[in-house]
């Protein structure tokens, strides 16, 4: 008994960032598997709606809603109460393909952005198949991140000329400016690690890009800090909730140097 | 006198990436610029003529074939050759602007996989709108990047739970393997830069990605570097050029840490 799932990268906040790839999955879906992260989240299980309702041309699909498992407060290391928090949701996972999903049925997961990167679908399938309780062919469609949203907005490039990139989290970014590294994009930042950078860094900033509520802000680090510090507060206070991303890039005039 | 030029993503092999909003992009364009970049890109030259012929509905379109000042070998630094070929890419690219688009025109560049990434592009609009000699508007549309597809063809998350991700290069990468990073993505690596990496590191590697020629390879780096070393001296010499990207994971098992 093989169940067929499909992980679709719906891209970060325009419904537009949809591929003609995933166009096509959307089209095979039987049923679609729709998270649950509370109020604060409602605004992206609408997206995530308005992209079925404008996409799908002949509509034969049911939604599940499904809650995902509160990840607990950060105890020992972060590492581990990520991985507790996994086991729950490969339970959650495991219910909804035993009892929401017919053998003949296709089930979709839509993933905010691009699967790769900071989400957890593609490892949990990958633990559920590895446990082998039941068999699982599923396939993985590519997604515009939010990087590529808000690198598009700014109308900037990622890499210095021929240097590295650093992709990393709010958490890391405390630990330091990474000193092999020309341009750092940070994700899944709460505190707001910037504030701590003394680098002379470029930062371009973004807030629930790609949606009605987008707002970006770049220029110097050290001019701008407070401004995007204040933006922030305000938009999360408003909003209730806050998703931003931002790329910092060592200063220099690449033309002249 | 303002020009209005697009910068469209098209994603990096497969004609089925391309975003909706780039479709809608597409659909504005009244002159597409196509870089002729020698016999061993005719392949991607003709993917981009396909998508504009496929997802193009009232064609009104012209192409306009240029070539592509020869970059020079790296003579005393890396950055350097580039900024000289950046100058004269932009007397290229100032001269089709001028001459090729009409005032009231939109032009468009289709750049491979995502136009943040490795890609000149927006580098050299930037570089002609602060010279001021005429005045551009232009918009960058994301695409699927490389790494994307790469990814999702193996199905694999870029990132160890919680930790960053390092993009580089084949020659950053022969420097040494990043200490502070758990995955390393490698694009423009002419000479296989991994043969020389004694880590402990999974290695997901990919050619010609999304393609008809396609090849994907995977596993522990020290079992499957000489095949991978073999596959890409066949294709290449079969072909007469490769594009491949990698990525490398340290090895361990995250569910059970
Ligand atoms: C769990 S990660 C998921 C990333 C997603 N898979 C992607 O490809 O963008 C969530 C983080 O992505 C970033 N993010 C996602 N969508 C965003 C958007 N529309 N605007 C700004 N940041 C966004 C934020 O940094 C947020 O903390
Ligand atoms: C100049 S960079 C441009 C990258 C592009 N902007 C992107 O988003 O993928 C070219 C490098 O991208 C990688 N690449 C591009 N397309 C690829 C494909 N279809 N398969 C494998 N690697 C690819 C290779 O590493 C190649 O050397």
């Amino acid at each position: 008994m093989k169940r067929k799932v499909l992980i679709i990268g719906i891209g970060a906040g325009n419904p537009d960032y949809v591929t003609i790839q995933a166009v096509n999955a959307l089209n095979q879906v039987d049923v679609f598997f729709i998270p649950d992260k509370g109020a604060e989240k409602e605004q992206l299980s609408r997206i995530r709606r308005e992209i079925c309702e404008r996409f799908i041309t002949a509509p034969h699909y049911r939604m599940v809603d499904f809650e995902t498992p509160l990840r607990e407060k950060p105890s020992s290391t972060y590492r581990t109460s990520v991985t507790d928090w996994h086991d729950k949701m490969e339970a959650t996972y495991a219910h909804l393909l035993m009892e929401e999903l017919g053998d003949d049925e296709c089930g979709a997961f839509l993933v905010w952005g691009d699967p790769s990167l900071y989400d957890s679908t593609i490892r949990i399938l990958d633990r559920l198949n590895a446990k082998g309780n039941f068999e699982l062919d599923y396939d993985v469609i590519p997604g515009i991140s939010s990087i590529q949203a808000l690198t598009a907005k700014h109308k900037v490039v990622l890499n210095r000329i021929g240097e590295s990139i650093t992709i990393t989290t709010g958490r890391k970014l405390a630990e330091g400016f990474p000193n092999n590294s020309e341009s750092v994009i940070v994700m899944l930042d709460g505190e707001g690690a910037f504030k701590a950078i003394d680098e002379d860094v470029d930062i371009y900033w973004g807030a629930y890009i790609g949606t009605e509520d987008e707002i970006l802000m770049s220029g110097k680090l050290r001019d701008v800090v407070d401004d995007i510090e204040r933006l922030r507060n305000v938009a999360r206070a408003q909003k209730g909730w806050i998703m931003d991303t931002y790329l910092l890039k060592r200063s220099y005039d690449e033309i002249g140097e």
